[in-house]
């Protein structure tokens, strides 16, 4: 083991990482050392390609010099102030306007920054709080949020996430989060049912969800455009209109959680462009500024935002913020991201390049004895294995035949990622070509044969 | 209006400010431009001394080339992966052994990262309850937290922090959140009583607390080693070594809240060296990077790692994390930072020149006839106004005479901070000479002239 490792593993205590088998070395070290465009290299040398863009968040890909730069300027120039009580900076003030005409969807007016998706998933549940408090509704309160979701990882966003892990031991969750169905076609629908009618039982699930709780005691719908974490779950086909329909009708709001689908994962400039949703708030991370620097951004609707800046006028200032809402040094990342974005037409390839990947992965393994289903949109897919496709019976959970596969992959040089119930997730830079996709194909081939043969 | 101030108002929602009167612009603008050493300028062109850090937090100023240069090249070399499942990089694994050797207080083994000081204590709540979870006991899940308190804005670090303006609104407190008083020797203890005796009286009270609601069922016990936010409050003489025999009789653990303290704000490397304080959990944030990133650390002991570790082989892997635990950019940024600090050797220069400063506030306005006190411990201090010192009568609040002094500051060029009942607070950069203390104090001057006269 080289001091590296070994100071990694003596001081370094890491997010989602079993401690005592990271402590004794029984789990491999990964030290990243370099990286530009879809590849990482390790210290050893070693290179990749990052099937996952980090954690779905290095959309225009590493290694962008010019980001680099602008960070380097602008943190020179101005490395901080704070914006509490009416400051601002530069980039922060063109970076909100930026949003709002050119990447949110229409209706959305104000932009609120933190440093990570939990954190404004966070404000968004203190917003529509504090939003019905205004309105007197002092009962209208509890969040809907779907299964297998993945919202964040603190108390209350980490209670939204439908993911049990993330409640394990740490006492969640919390009373005021109601649980709905995660509209996965695949394991969720009965057999032989269409897509239309798989939908409408979603509905009626949500509906008498709603009804059995109370409207009057719902204040918020949170859900991904496209379930991410959860195992890459695209919604059924008129899910979106119905679900909306829904909300609307029991005065709902709907926050559209885009930390993974924003920025052109799905193809589209956001989520809520891909399928038609209108929210009342919507959250963005990771893609905003492709993990150059941590941000995030909370963006409110127009009618939202009224009711706060009217409800100011008798309860005053509203004591939320972070001492980093608004850094320069997020904010001009984010800038010089989306004109990399814009510039480079990354949107489209992701569409383009994601639509060839996900084609290329059916026709390659489609009729693989254990591969139930393949799915996607845009530049994030996923493989479901399955011990049996044909009666769909899944794997015993103990097997983690997903987790072999991915590991298998690494030794082949390609990181993608094990979600859920034996699901292999990708999520490649959206500046991936046609040829860097086929050589993830012929990776993931070469890595179905080590770990899933015999 | 400036097109860039129309902007501000139009789409960038600002943390603590109020909604109505920044839209309409009754709320001036304030946008910083640049800045450098302790000076920043607005986009105006006009200079301002910061005696505030930014939030306490640009320890070693504006405008350090060396940080912006190591941020870029880092950036170029690797801008980001993730730390899950064992992955690390370079920086953080050196930021993790430097911290743990060099700036903790002995005892300390381990280093999560987050983003914020938020985040960090929203951690530090999650890593007590499932250590107790670990441990079998499930009731003993109460958090102990100071009136006047600053742990953060979220759902529940809002509710440890002591502010009812944190509170309003949002359905603070939280039920698992025990409240203590603030030590405060000059507005809480009786008068003629020594601060020896007004530290027995809180710790009588600290006691009787724990007696009423039951050793069993409280985990922790999270303050900063010295008020920061609550009004700039020192502790007085014998608090922290009675403190913290009385948690340890009751097997109650220690947070100590570094996030202003830390990093040599109060002339020592920690508040917890500054005070003798041996805590069980440390959260750090602000000076870390001296804001250049965003950046937190739960700094973890021990004899509380010990749990963790052996609780994963029952366990397994605790779901907790952030995309951006252990960023890259965040962890260059904290080393750039360290290495000034070391090599300038600003703790000792905090020590002194805010020794110095302190003692020059005392000499102009201890005699004011509007001030009742002047206190500080290193760059760290604070002057509370009181309408008849006295008889200690404080101003009706309304009267917002603390607002009245930092805004006339601020016409006079220098940046400071109204805090809570009639305070005002001071915490320049840890670089600044003893010259521009005296500058300092001359503009506090210019504004107790134009605000306090008549």
């Amino acid at each position: 083991m080289t001091l590296l490792e070994q100071l990694d593993r003596q001081h370094f205590f890491h997010p989602g990482t079993h401690a005592y088998d990271h402590a004794t070395g029984t789990l491999p070290g990964f030290i990243i050392g370099e990286g530009r465009g879809i590849h990482l290299t390790d210290v050893a040398g070693r290179e990749y390609i990052d099937g996952f863009s980090g954690l779905y968040c290095v959309n225009v890909g590493y290694g962008r010099d010019e980001i680099a730069e602008r960070m380097a300027a602008q943190c020179k120039r101005l490395s901080y102030y704070h914006t509490y009580v009416g400051s601002a900076n530069e980039p922060v003030i063109e970076l909100s306007r930026r949003l709002i005409e050119d990447w949110a969807p229409p209706g959305m007016v104000k932009v609120f920054y933190g440093m990570s998706g939990s954190d404004a998933n966070e404000t968004q549940i203190k917003l529509v709080w504090y939003y019905n408090n205004i309105l007197g509704r002092k009962n209208k309160k509890k969040i809907i949020a779907r299964d297998r979701a993945y919202h964040g990882s603190g108390i209350v966003t980490g209670a939204l996430t439908g993911l049990p892990a993330y409640h394990a031991n740490f006492d969640s969750p919390f009373d005021r989060v109601v649980r709905a169905m995660c509209p996965d076609y695949y394991r969720n629908a009965v057999p032989g049912s269409s897509e239309a009618d798989f939908t409408a039982h979603c509905v009626a699930e949500l509906e008498s969800l709603i009804e059995r709780e109370g409207a009057d005691t719902i204040a918020a719908f949170i859900a991904e455009p496209m379930n991410g974490t959860g195992g890459i779950v695209p919604p059924p086909e008129g899910y979106w209109p119905a679900v909306q329909a829904l909300l609307r009708r029991h005065d709902i709001l709907l926050i559209a959680d885009e930390v993974v689908c924003g920025f052109g994962r799905l193809g589209a400039r956001t989520g809520c462009e891909r399928f038609g949703i209108a929210p009342d708030l919507l959250t963005f991370a990771k893609g905003l500024t492709s993990a150059y620097a941590p941000l995030s951004a909370v963006v409110v609707g127009e009618a939202f935002w009224d009711v706060l800046m009217s409800g100011s006028r008798e309860h005053g200032v509203m004591g939320h913020g972070w001492t980093y809402s608004g850094h320069p040094l997020g904010a001009i990342a984010g800038l010089a991201n989306l004109d990399i974005m814009e510039r480079e037409r990354l949107v489209d390839n992701a569409d383009d390049v994601g639509g060839y990947l996900l084609e290329r992965l059916r026709a390659a393994f489609g009729a693989h004895r254990l591969v139930g289903d393949i799915r996607g949109v845009g530049m994030l897919m996923a493989i479901q294995l399955m011990q049996d496709p044909a009666t769909r019976t899944p794997f015993p959970p103990e097997r983690r035949i997903n987790a072999g596969v991915v590991a298998a992959a690494r030794e082949h040089g390609l990181l993608i990622r094990a979600l859920g119930a034996d699901i292999v997730g990708f999520a490649p830079p959206l500046i991936t070509t046609r040829e860097q996709a086929d050589d993830i194909v012929a990776r993931v081939q070469a890595a179905f044969d080590d770990a899933l043969s015999g």
